[in-house]
């Protein structure tokens, strides 16, 4: 078969740029056979072509000037991270009629509107499986294989780091620290762990998610985002009692009162032990979805790593490469239905709220007092005795109680005003945590 | 936004028809924005224009004519299921220039060649995610999202009536009859089960997805399957207490020895209780591929019912319209790498061997022989004293025991010699099964 050649410039050459390159080379032959292109790599961009690089990366191709070799380019992969040069770049590149593949979440979920209006003006494609859970095909399941589907929420395990360290906590016992301590040294968490353990990174994606599944434009700070450096080993031991786990959860939900709109959010969950997001170990991630017709749908993997993410980049090429042979182009962005998002107090579901309580006749029916005038009601009510203090702990004397209230669906709104009338009783010691439960 | 005009031919009306129609119907506005077209349903073929029909199908739309209305269409939808007339209805669309979506894997896996032919050989597009798994888009995950990886094996639940019988079986202790006879007065099984209860059905799906992900061409005849007639509710019971659970797995593998070919298999297989195909319960269907790059992926969902299979369909056909309305085509049939189908005797795999034995001296050692001979290692040894039947139960003597042998990796032609030769040892009373290990 007769291929013609395509131009291939990848710009960033670390964990992923480098397995890039390995499967460029190693599947030369099965990539023409797929995309009837040949995939010629013409050069790497780095910040520093004299540092030290994998032996399989061809030393002749590196170069410090990333714009003159977009310029030249087909197809431009762009592996950079971050918003600049990164975004200054895809433009460039997409300005001089080339297709780009990327996995920057972050520049996406940022700038995501004008790089898409952007590919549309210079009739390419803009590509970015890699930018959502690694090799699972979340992007690709969203943008086309929904296409005949009416999507009414995404909730995935999306950031690899997290789960890591929730996982440690709950099968160890260790604190956030220890946990955290340890998947740094394992190189499963970053010196400054911020983008993960306070959610951001989780919130790009479910606002990259989002966006496609619901034709909608949203960004990450409409993502209301809570990390989990507050949740504590208690909690995680409560949870397990209740036949429940922790999980990091984005979720995006379509609904419909008081208008039509998304709600958006990155929270500490319970998930029930049953629920095929509790079985997602380690750094594996999962995404679930719930349409319409398709019911539930759950695509699981590797959401991180070089070869993992590799493989999402290089589906990309062959995919951008097939339509410069044969035309056509990718979906584009279609935010025709230009949902707004609804402050995150309207979204609904069940909750858990826990509380410390004082031990004493009447505390029970003045708390239970709060959820009923907000006309909450209570599915579910735990209560624990608990030892005075720490100190005190050999000789419990039983003034003290935790109570765990789950609800039945009502609003986050709802919630947190109960949860503030509650921090005012003067039985409820603290007040615990107001964790959503996903079912 | 202005859009074309397609017409959609429906052929066949049954529970997952009736579906596409609703959707075709509620979903109108989001598909023209979604593919550029109005999606007009020009006609439904069926065999009987007077029988029963929901309310939704308008009756003002049935002929008993399909030939001259896949003639009338852009886009043909087949749902008639079968060889006849599916095959030459199909044929008849694709030279007169429509795009075709199906969900009829018995024919793709028969005669997908010369459709696949047909298709190019017209410059339309074929479509077939509804054929494997349902809702869970498989079809389009290995046509698509691993287009830049290499598969080296595929493995799935993909047929619900067998999964649901083998979950009753382990979670209710019932017989296979039993068990089938409930489903069948569920409506999950046939009258006639044999499509199902025997492999056919799975057969033709890996079929299906082998040929996709290997890039060759594979039929539903190369498959060795075996069904789950014979798996008794002893050897569920013997599965749970040594951690695994009896599913009926499909599996295709890219194997290298003693050429690089392809095995395929449907088979009664153990699956460890940790392994996420282990909790893939009732109707539910999960495909999990491995590959280099990506590693393990799994997708997870509704296998059938009209709903799930409706929005497979649909994507399909939103995917066929953006093409007409934008050019290119579909990925094609690319049996480039041709590599051919090795007898089932070369996969590769660890194996259990369930022993009725004398238990007398030297039985075990005897027994050991037969795997030393052909190199076969033993990696778990598991024995239990019996009863001497089931009418003495009450008051064992102990003659008997039950020896459930797991090896490590070999090929199944090396387990199936070592049965042969075990069911000639005089102390072998009965050879009970040779189920693949999956790991």
């Amino acid at each position: 078969m007769a291929h013609v050649d395509l131009n291939v410039a990848l710009l960033g050459c670390g964990t992923v740029g480098s397995e890039v390159v390995r499967l460029l080379q190693q599947q030369s032959d099965d990539f023409a056979e797929r995309c009837g292109a040949r995939l010629n790599l013409i050069g790497i961009a780095v910040r520093d072509t004299a540092a030290p690089r994998a032996a399989r990366v061809p030393r002749e191709l590196l170069t410090e000037d990333a714009h003159a070799l977009v310029r030249r380019a087909d197809i431009v992969i762009e592996l950079i991270g971050g918003l600049e040069p990164a975004r200054t770049l895809m433009h460039e590149a997409l300005a001089a009629g080339a297709s780009v593949v990327t996995g920057n979440k972050a520049l996406l979920a940022t700038h995501g509107p004008e790089l898409h209006e952007a590919t549309a003006a210079a009739d390419v494609d803009l590509y970015y499986e890699a930018a959502v859970a690694g090799a699972i095909p979340v992007v690709y399941a969203l943008r086309e294989s929904l296409a005949g589907d009416q999507v009414t929420s995404i909730s995935g395990i999306v950031n690899g780091t997290t789960n890591y360290i929730l996982d440690e906590m709950t099968t160890k016992g260790l604190t956030y620290e220890e946990a955290l301590k340890a998947a740094q040294e394992l190189g499963f968490a970053e010196a400054d762990p911020s983008s993960d353990v306070d959610g951001y990174d989780a919130a790009a994606k479910i606002a990259l998610m989002a966006s496609i599944a619901f034709h909608s434009r949203v960004s990450i700070d409409d993502v209301a985002t809570t990390g989990i450096r507050d949740v504590t080993a208690e909690q995680i031991a409560a949870a397990s009692r209740d036949g429940y786990v922790i999980k990091l959860l984005a979720t995006a939900r379509r609904i419909a009162h008081p208008e039509p709109a998304i709600t958006l959010e990155v929270a500490p969950t319970l998930v029930a032990q049953s629920h095929p997001l509790a079985a997602v170990a380690g750094a594996f991630n999962a995404v679930v979805t719930e349409s319409d017709a398709a019911g539930r749908l759950m695509f699981y993997g590797q959401g991180a790593g070089g070869a993992p993410t590799a493989s999402a980049v290089l589906s990309d090429v062959v995919a951008a490469a097939a339509k410069r042979v044969y035309g056509g182009h990718a979906p584009r962005e279609l935010p025709y239905a230009s949902l707004p998002v609804a402050p995150i107090e309207h979204s609904r579901g069940t909750f858990v709220v826990e509380l410390t309580v004082t031990d004493a006749p009447g505390v029970l029916a003045s708390i239970a007092q709060s959820f009923a005038a907000r006309q909450v009601s209570i599915a579910q009510v735990r209560q624990d005795t608990l030892p005075d203090d720490a100190s005190a702990a050999e000789e419990p004397r039983a003034s003290r109680a935790r109570l765990s209230i789950m609800t039945h669906t009502c609003t986050r709104g709802d919630i947190e005003a109960i949860g503030a009338e509650l921090a005012e009783n003067p039985h409820v010691l603290n007040v615990a945590s107001l964790t959503p439960v996903e079912e």
